[in-house]
């Protein structure tokens, strides 16, 4: 009911609606109605009530709120159920509880603030109230963990699409998992699995988006930066507009995915890539490895083409970008 | 203090040991002494005891008690810590969530029923009290999730040469995961990992044999045995040792696969394999394939070699075997 009755304000944004009008439309009494205008005021809501005119929705909070976040979904699956934190230590390790307990595919955790937010390998990931998207998406698609990397890049495909669709700004893709804008990391995403040898049980993807940061801590301050900081205007972004976009654009890529077209998720990959035809450094595992960043190959995996012409196949590692091609995309 | 009386007791099995020698190895009151005797007693213990003379063991209760573990046990690292548990839905998931709580690396889950036991694709194991050795190992390589096979086989090799070691009975492995005996499946194993796309959060090894069963639902009567059943005097075995000798074995084979002499498990595997050579039929997720399986990769993956002489690369399927290879092990 609250959720309908944000529906008309929302519908009717800045213009007055009767409290009668919504009493019919909902068939519920006023003073039910006044109850949940209330409960909306104490979300955050800006709601203003007058004699005879009704209710006005003035102001929205800027909070990730369920509530919002259906209002503006357009996906089927990905986004239809939303856990809501205000503070969270990690929303991939929650989404990993709720998935073990059987959480169905497609629930994704939000939070405004992760105390202890994680990119890869455990390093920690930034995440200050209310500046940015950190949400995880459970998935349970029927794939051996030999094919979850491709997910990574499902992700990465789809929030450089979705920031570029709401901010158009020129985000681009870092092998293997960031977002970045002007050579400073924006985004980052952590692809996490529970499986079987042969089959996934399930796997979670985060995504991480810095949107409204205004600074960064010191030992942060020459690598990352916020799309707020990048945009000519530095204007605050809608969060809710821009999850809801990544949460569509997730769920268009994600069937891609699971239908066989990896081959298009890739082609995507490949154009919004600023690794690809750089010559790159890769920290590995045990060794590094320099030369020039040649191809995605169907697995996720980097090709690099070392000085003596041989091809290296780089599944995990660190890459650094030596030069960058002139080419805008 | 309960384990370092049960250990004395143990020690001088079928003997009396006095109270007052107890109580001065101990250095506690002979009140404390009888309190623990009591609670052994309830535990299952059957304890004498005769005023003058002592106490003396009887007879130990036919459960996996950790006590009784400890008391066996001769690795270092894996069992150091036991959670036992008289009924549990799955060792498995008991031991996921412990892992995803920080539990330690060595950690293993006990328990005499399983309710809802598991063998590979989520397909039924049955558990009935007491019957068999249903143990989970919790284990935090610092590998890539695609070296993960290897811990299915550092089980299965471990698991055949506990049971030969104690029983004597030639059980083999066949691939992927099955212990045979006869023809018939007298064991499992289950491997679940928790994982980045590049490095292991952590893996839990279930292994699952059926000990002292002495019969099977119907309809596992054709395909399932226990090594009682396969033993020549049909005698009960002592759970407690093979489990002892189990965990043993695991460690040895798991130390020789985290320092790198996976070449050693793959032999020893072979060498008890009852698929190669073998002709089989692989009833993949996609497809079926015939061939004589010729060896097993480094990654445990099978190699069948078909009639047109092309070697097929089989990474997940169920086997069954068309001819077995007349040579003995």
């Amino acid at each position: 009911m609250k959720q309908e009755i944000l529906r008309i304000l929302s519908f009717n944004k800045g213009n007055f609606v009767s409290g009668e009008e919504i009493s019919e439309k909902l068939k519920v009494s006023r003073t039910a109605i006044w109850k949940h205008i209330n409960a909306l005021r104490e979300d955050g809501y800006i709601i203003e009530s007058q004699t005879r005119l009704g209710y006005r929705l003035v102001k929205k909070p800027d909070l990730l709120l369920p509530e919002e976040v259906r209002l503006n979904l357009n996906s089927r699956i990905i986004g239809s159920e939303v856990k809501y934190y205000s503070k969270i230590d990690s929303t991939n390790t929650e989404a990993k509880k709720l998935a073990q307990m059987g959480e169905k595919e497609g629930t994704v955790v939000i939070a405004e603030e992760q105390t202890g937010g994680r990119g890869r390998k455990g390093r920690a990931w930034n995440s200050p109230f209310g500046m940015g998207i950190w949400v995880s998406v459970i998935l349970r698609p029927q794939i051996s963990p030999v094919e979850a990397p491709g997910l990574t890049l499902v992700a990465a495909v789809a929030a450089a699409k979705a920031v570029r669709n709401v901010t158009g700004l020129p985000v681009k893709i870092k092998w293997p998992n960031d977002l970045m804008l002007n050579s400073k990391k924006v985004g980052g995403i952590l692809t996490e699995l529970s499986a079987e040898i042969e089959v996934v049980n399930f796997i979670v993807v985060g995504i991480g988006i810095n949107v409204n940061n205004e600074s960064f801590p010191e030992e942060l301050r020459e690598i990352a930066t916020s799309l707020k900081i990048e945009q000519a205007g530095k204007e605050k972004l809608d969060r809710v507009q821009l999850l809801c976009e990544l949460l569509h654009r997730f769920e268009e890529e994600y069937f891609a995915f699971i239908t066989g077209r990896q081959k298009e998720i890739l082609k995507q990959w490949k154009g919004l890539s600023d690794t690809l035809s750089s010559i790159v450094r890769v920290i590995g595992p045990s060794s590094i490895i320099e030369g020039r960043a040649v191809d995605l190959d169907e697995t996720g995996a980097l090709l690099v083409e070392k000085e003596d012409g041989s091809v290296e196949r780089i599944i995990s590692g660190d890459v650094s970008l030596r030069s960058i091609p002139s080419k805008d995309v």
